[in-house]
């Protein structure tokens, strides 16, 4: 941590920054410039967080020095974590088509979304049962009837199923059914929902949310590995910014920055990141080739019968292409995709 | 709803459309131009919502007409509403000062603030006794503990509480001591929350998501009012742009946006939208000028020694100076700050 | 400046930053913690600020110490800059009412506006001869022709005339008409043609662009300063956000933000910043209390009949009642309006 | 255009509407639905944009139906523009790497970077000599002396140059010396030199400015083919958004918007996107997967002199292995790389 002074700041007021650092045990060390005074803070990272240092008369601004996480850095865990669920693996060089509709329906719905994604050679199966709507009238998901339909699915294909939790209280039912919790965007800072999840132990796929930055996400993922979790999937889609012609800016730089920030795997979701059919494959593209570890998509038999997210679902006749496409030039980056 | 067709649409697309309108019980009106065919659909809101007219080949976007909001709009109910909390009112022509530390620490600080803001005029008293934090290793607040603390200060002051409730596990706790139960802005789109808040209700002051636009924060109210609740205060906290000079910006202009859309009061929060003390009493000024019911101020009596957010606490030494120019404001507006 | 090494740097590299500093003349303060060394820079501002550190192998991260302005700061110039213009005052403690149509149409139009501005005790006159438009088939202003109607209205009112000026070509035949050059949101960083202004001598207007930080603001006026302008009024026009009910979102904060950090006249633009009448009057009060020293705003004899701007210009019938309210609150806040 | 009124319009407001619709030429037609008036208009594009409707009283809001752009549009010209400069070609499956030194510093500099990009099989030379620099204290670049600098490189390489123009008074200088002209982002919205550009018939590179919406640029790009130029390339080189990871957003998902919009060549600018040296091959080779044309590319001898962009540039020593990666990814697109 680096205090940086006002100009002007008194001798008393460094000397009082110096008082209160040296309180919490930390070291602090003076270095007098021609017009602002810097004080170097050296110590426990929580300890001296927690100071309220930018209180303290005579201080302008701090900088941190150190990254605020620890467990989620590559510098605690220099190699790749690698997720794996019944058998499909996810980072360290291994590669997830994660696919499915927005939300379950029907039994033959998921079957008919879970039939195409496997015949198309892909690794789980993603569909909601529990819906975060804006709207308090519009369709809320089924439920737990919708996670037996994906259960059924599961039971058929052999793929994992990926499937939001929103509430704490929904844990215990969920759990009985999904192989991977997703954590949606409007959740990535729900911390109680978080540590619930880091203490359960089930793999778990967290959204990056509309406004959150990259080190937020990190830093939620380490709301998890702090209770223990280790199998934590991080997912770019998309921020909110000021351009329409998008629903949301698909932030692709995320995906270096991400792996080389975290050994944590890093998937995109270009269905929610554009909100646009035409762009979910050349944006699919630009994830894989920024380094993905995977793709989240919407697939669904009949788009426009859809009760979510029609308008930029893949209709399933025309995945196995897409998915060809996409698998090749994972190929081609030297991932592995079986 | 207008459906806006591509170019070079077919007549086979826009009869496809109408027929998926008539379908579910709207009407269709087909309007040809020269070059774009514009469908106008008519009928029951959600009926319509619910149709994925963007997924129907030949549909370049859809237009909504209506808001989608209904309970909490101006067409809904005319006039302002007021809600009142042991005595205090806000809406309607009443102003409310809500000010207190941002997080509950110790029985002494809480007391220390509820007497300043009591000796200044204000109405509630703030406290966080479950504290949203962007890292696991910051302070996450005292829990029963701190509402007790907060108890015992309206005792002595009459002053009623205002408190965060992040988890619908916390529900029956948090209202054992809380008067007005406080949405933070991590989850404003939390909507089972929202839900259960508004089977609850007790009054809720709900705040504006970072990357919330304001059609949204209306939206997230709706669910609460649908449910049946109908004091709930809207609060303006700042947004998430670009500029670093302040934390968040605050945007003003959702002041008067809420109140020409909706009945329901709004206060603002200038503590958090700028992070920076010397900015709280200018943009306290700026939220009253624009028409705002109220103001939501962090007070600590050393805000060098807070636990959270001390770098904006006005200390309570000064309170009594700041509180005494913003009643003067609202004075000025023709408001009633008794 | 200070120079944040990665964790793990080698002190070969810490070494290489150091040589490199003393080879600008300026002095290296190495200071080594448990994980990560930072190297304090201390001497001429120009000479480090030229320094690629951050290409320097071993540099994480550079933050600066010092302001990258001198000439607009608070620290070169304690007292507020007081803008004079044909009598009328603004800074300093003196508020100024800029007020006129967006673009001067007919003789007729400029007058009848300019009458009503000064009936109503505004201080100067507002109106555009030459129109950056998105569109090049929109109206892009009458040019000369346009000039010559604002200084007849000049020559019947007596109030100066503040008009943009889009290209360094037109300055003379713009200098020859106008009283202030107004410099517009899309040339806020045109860094040739500030330079140009700083040269003249004649009164700047400069807004703030969509996508500006206030920092950038400061160091567009730095351009002016330094070719020895004094003369500058800074103006808030709303900023590029993700919210879509104003048409830019109104960055009231940075009105406090300024008057801290620069001794430079600060005004707002409510009409562009929202894009809505009924956001014009509240917001321009937000403005006063913040601390404005000045308003810029639309009004126009016929609205709805406007090449320009209509949407959110006030009727010249109602413009003496929105300057009752705005000349009401600035007096309020102890400034004076004559 | 659709005009949508407000609840509660009467029937006065209506007529009042299709009154002044009609004045102008055009046709409107009335639609009446249970809660809200909509009046289609149809006729003249510019006709009806120039009506201010949304200042009559009674109208809510105004859609626009047809877009605002017409030479720029795939509607307009259905196949590729290939932009061919000296044999390099961009566009209609034709990838070009443009590279080069952000500032022009020395003939050796120049050179040395040339060698490299031709060498490494790129197509056009990049690099500044007229800058544009946020501080007036920074190097603003070499003028014409640069300018001679890359046509000696030109001279021994072949390649074409690229060079940025600011100032419509510079436009004979450059012309003397550079192939593609180049708009940078902060002048994306100059329309006065855009105009001239499109008279002069010169290629232009025109770079998205960093608060500017893809429609906007498109705009841009209409004032130059409004005045006859056919030979524009457009740049994505990030946008402003909350994020601080990255100097700027890198919005990949423009590269496909445009192209499904228009028929102009795109092509990506990792560099300035990122700011940040590590990110450069990956985002482009997402630009690549997404659709783009070419990447303009930041190559320098030896970044840690550099004058400008030092931390972002590719040291020329590497630059063979960069290009390397890309074009491969370019021919799996099945693009041509000659």
């Amino acid at each position: 941590m680096m205090v940086i002074m006002v100009e002007g700041a008194t001798e008393a007021q460094v000397a009082h920054v110096v008082l209160r650092v040296e309180e919490v045990g930390a070291a602090a060390h003076v270095s007098t410039g021609e017009r602002v005074t810097v004080i170097g803070v050296i110590g426990d990272r929580e300890d001296i967080t927690a100071l309220p240092l930018e209180a303290m008369p005579g201080v302008d601004r701090v900088v941190a020095i150190l990254k605020p996480y620890k467990l989620v850095g590559r510098e605690f865990q220099q190699r790749d974590t690698v997720v794996e669920v019944r058998g499909a693996k996810i980072g360290g060089g291994h590669f997830a088509i994660i696919a499915g509709p927005c939300s379950v329906e029907t039994p033959e719905q998921v079957l008919a979304a879970a039939r195409a994604v496997k015949a198309a050679g892909g690794h789980m199966m993603r569909g909601g049962a529990f819906k975060p709507r804006t709207s308090p009238y519009a369709f809320q998901g089924l439920g737990e009837e919708g996670l037996k339909m994906l259960a059924a699915a599961r039971d058929e294909t052999g793929l994992p199923i990926v499937t939001e939790v929103m509430d704490p209280r929904d844990l215990d039912v969920v759990c009985e059914y999904a192989d991977v919790l997703q954590v949606g965007a409007r959740n990535t800072q729900n911390f109680l929902l978080l540590a619930e999840l880091g203490k359960l132990g089930r793999p778990v796929l967290l959204k990056r949310g509309a406004a959150t930055t990259i080190e937020e996400l990190l830093m939620s993922a380490e709301y998890m590995m702090k209770e223990g979790l280790r199998d934590i999937i991080l997912c770019e889609r998309g921020i909110r910014t000021f351009e329409t012609a998008t629903r949301n800016t698909f932030d692709v730089s995320a995906v270096p920055v991400i792996k080389i920030a975290s050994h944590l795997p890093v998937v995109v979701d270009p269905s929610h990141s554009a909100g646009r059919l035409d762009l979910v494959l050349p944006l699919s593209l630009a994830g894989v080739a920024a380094g993905a570890d995977g793709v989240l998509v919407e697939t669904h038999p009949n788009p426009e019968h859809a009760l979510c997210d029609g308008p930029q679902s893949l209709p399933t006749a025309v995945f196995g292409e897409y998915a060809e496409r996409v698998l090749d030039l994972v190929r081609w980056t030297g991932k592995s995709v079986t």
